[in-house]
């Protein structure tokens, strides 16, 4: 019944309108983690050099994320520096040293294989398909991407869909994957080639869900202050994904509650920077949100007498 | 109990990737009109010039838009050409001509000046403020605008604010208006200096409702193929003004239904050029559109245990 992510874990430079901070605990994998863990144990696979602070993954470990998968290789850290500005959507990149990320060959621990729920975060699709010729049989695999896969590594993620049963992916991203503008005919594409589940994010505007024939909007919550918005994508998967590992099943009820889950953890993560906020949350306050996103959407249903 | 608009008649020529139309039937007045006429009738007021095909509006007096208020003057009509590319989103204008609409003082007849309803489409802000001087005491005063006024009669537009109760604007408009890119502080802008309500429109990402201290997301409606933007917000208006005359009252859960009514009316509009799609619609069909809204947007609340 377990939940296995594989990715990245960085130290981040980041500058915003809001401040900055140096070094600071990233990376898709830590991201996922620290909020899926709220929901449901977790394996993590992923490497660091070996100037990685490792006390600052101590947070995980007491909340059930399992480092046995965690590989220490001689040579430096995973490093992203990135600076927002004030529209806070794309920041632009300062540097990218990949360290010891560069030669990353994902290893499944043995007791990591028998994985039920398995989410391949944003890393090169050969990898990709690496993790999942080592795992058993899943029961839903999840993967996520990045414009620099879709151009370079193409065929490789176009073989991967098969395999996965839920592809999460931007808004700009599966436009430039499939050529199409319209997200209808986008995510029906992705569809047809494996994938019975597509969440499209939009940043602000929310996400959507394509499940088989269905389709589900997720607002993005409002928040006057967005501090931080690196890792939102990932923090929104693990609490997707934690969800749906916590209940145990797929039933679209579920998907749809997994999308609000997922919204709200990715709300709270770029509240601050780093994984500041995800690590302090509390069961009570994450309920609290997801009440507020019913809140923001549900409206009674009244036909009025048309002219 | 009448609904009351004051806008503009307009003879488009439209180019979309997906055909063209020309001197075809545009304009705020007209579109908000051939929307809200299915949920009320509607006192339509507007200038067009001697060239104008006045069969063109037969459908609309035939739904009960009253044209008691459409003044002929002596000239060309408005006529609007414009562009749009594969995105949809902003068109390219080729060519605005004013016509007769460069020296429209709205006149509204004596039996329109108790309207209870009053929309107040996108025009001079100044003439906006004269509709005003002229309707009696209406229960709900909504405008829209766009950015050629918000720059060029910023002032008007300001002492406009605590005399409506409602605006109407695009994300980039009150971006713009207000000087903030957070939309929910940019909406608490404006409702601090007159509106309770404040509606802003997100194209294809939907619409967000905010009215007193909450907030409402409507989402956009996922269609495969927008074959003309032009129109969909007046039309949205002419939903959501049309269905509060309807049920004569502005209850929250009114306002919220008022949201998903406008959004279908607007996904409408862009279904086909002009106002094809608006005459030609059955209550069925928006009762059916209204229920996919609900289908897209609700999921029961589920605690889990949290870890």
């Amino acid at each position: 019944m377990s939940l296995l992510v594989v990715g990245s874990l960085a130290l981040d430079t980041i500058e915003t309108p809001f401040g900055q901070v140096t070094d600071a605990l990233g990376g898709s994998a830590t991201y996922f983690s620290a909020s899926a863990c709220h929901f449901h144990p977790v394996q993590l696979v992923g490497v660091v050099g070996g100037d990685f602070p490792l006390d600052q993954l101590d947070f995980l470990a007491k909340r059930g994320v399992d480092l046995a998968g965690l590989e220490r290789a001689e040579g430096e850290s995973f490093r992203w520096s990135g600076v927002y500005s004030h529209d806070l959507n794309n920041p632009e990149t300062r540097q990218t040293r990949l360290g010891v990320f560069a030669d990353f060959r994902p290893r499944i621990p043995d007791e990591f294989r028998n994985a039920r729920w398995v989410f391949l975060a944003n890393i090169d699709p050969d990898l990709q398909h690496e993790v999942l010729d080592q795992v058993r049989s899943p029961r839903l695999v999840a993967c996520d991407t990045m414009n620099y896969w879709i151009e370079s590594k193409r065929e490789s993620l176009l073989a991967l869909l098969p395999r996965v049963d839920a592809l999460f992916i931007n808004d700009s991203e599966i436009r430039k994957f499939t050529g199409d503008h319209n997200l209808v005919r986008a995510a029906r594409w992705v569809q047809e080639r494996g994938p019975s589940i597509v969440v499209v994010k939009k940043g602000e505007h929310g996400a959507m869900l394509f499940h088989e024939d269905s389709l589900f909007f997720a607002p993005g919550y409002p928040l006057e202050d967005v501090f931080d918005p690196t890792g939102a994508g990932d923090s929104f998967a693990g609490g997707f994904l934690g969800y749906i590992a916590n209940v145990g099943g797929t039933e679209p009820a579920t998907l749809r509650r997994a999308m609000i889950y997922g919204s709200a953890m990715g709300s709270f993560a770029v509240e601050r920077f780093s994984v500041e906020r995800l690590r302090a949350i509390e069961p009570s306050v994450i309920h609290t949100r997801v009440r507020e996103f019913q809140a923001m959407t549900a409206f009674e249903h009244a036909l009025p007498a048309l002219v």
